[in-house]
């Protein structure tokens, strides 16, 4: 199962690593729960409830503390 | 859909950083419930729960980690 | 509004690092619950809680992680 | 117990690096509950709740910026 | 109030950062609850509860990561 | 009472960096908790509990973010 889309961490701009944060979080849940129907059926649990949305949110910015690191947070782009 | 506006992490200051920080936080959230209407009826639920909002401040302090560094903490302005 | 007070993560101790840490953590929920009125309703549901003190804490924790980083940890000054 | 299957933080590749992520976060878990029939047992408890899966991918984030750090964020091989 | 006893992150050894980690944590909350009687009648609200003690574990956790890097890991007394 | 083992975050291999990890956060709960009793009857709440194990695993994680960098990842052991 592919848990980096690409198998890299450098993107070429923070918008991409941020994409990449959401898919590698969304990847680590199919990682550990892998039957993609029971995923489905689980999904309106969390994308209808605040505080589900806000856990998600901070996933992905830990997954993106990463990204921005390894890409040297894109200063050069800057 | 945008993720990081304005496509950088570099702020003029750390005020600046951490607007910057609330707007990716929330544009996380906009990314994984992408239905603005459910948004909007879902807002009162964490608006109005204090447990809500001292989770939602984490995911800010932790988005504004990353914003920081890449500023290197705006040192050079201090 | 103001969301870093002074507009800079520079401080003179550990101390008062720690005060703006507070500080921002506060002014991050009054961005996201931007009345008041309701603040001051919700403040005895968290400051009689535990589990409420405890993640406030955590909070001020991680913003305490990012001011100490900008300050060099205060090492000249030991 | 191994904790560190390999005994090491070094990967050839993102994609390894964050299987060896969920690997620890998972040897963890046995380590605190080492009996394997309650870990079957509640197994579907996290399994098949949004919220707990997500909180799974949290750890995962978390042990994964150990080891991405670890491998200098495999930017020579990028 | 005093939140950083001794004003100061710098100590002589890793025991004495961990002190210092759980004092800084315990300061917070009596910064948000400054009314000790309360505090006095929540600590069995979480000291005898599982969930409750481990969260307090991780705000000792966050704050030793930054004292531990203020100390540069205690390097040289090793 | 003894919050780190040996008085020093430095150690040969991951494999007892993680079990330094381990030993702290448990460390860290009973002085909190000073009563072993009182720990040992709690231990059941969160061993049997998949979203306890989970949060017991994330304090681990970080714990051991610390450990890890002040061991430079044991770069030099690979």
């Amino acid at each position: 199962m592919e848990l980096v889309p690409g198998n890299t961490l450098i993107t070429a701009t923070p918008q991409e690593g941020r994409e990449l944060a959401i898919a590698m979080a969304r990847k680590s849940v199919g990682a550990i729960q892998t039957d993609a129907d029971t995923r489905k059926k689980l999904r309106p649990d969390y994308a209808n409830n605040a505080d589900s949305l806000t856990h998600a949110a901070q996933v992905v910015a830990i997954e993106f503390q990463t990204i921005a690191a390894a890409n040297d947070y894109w200063r050069d782009q800057a």
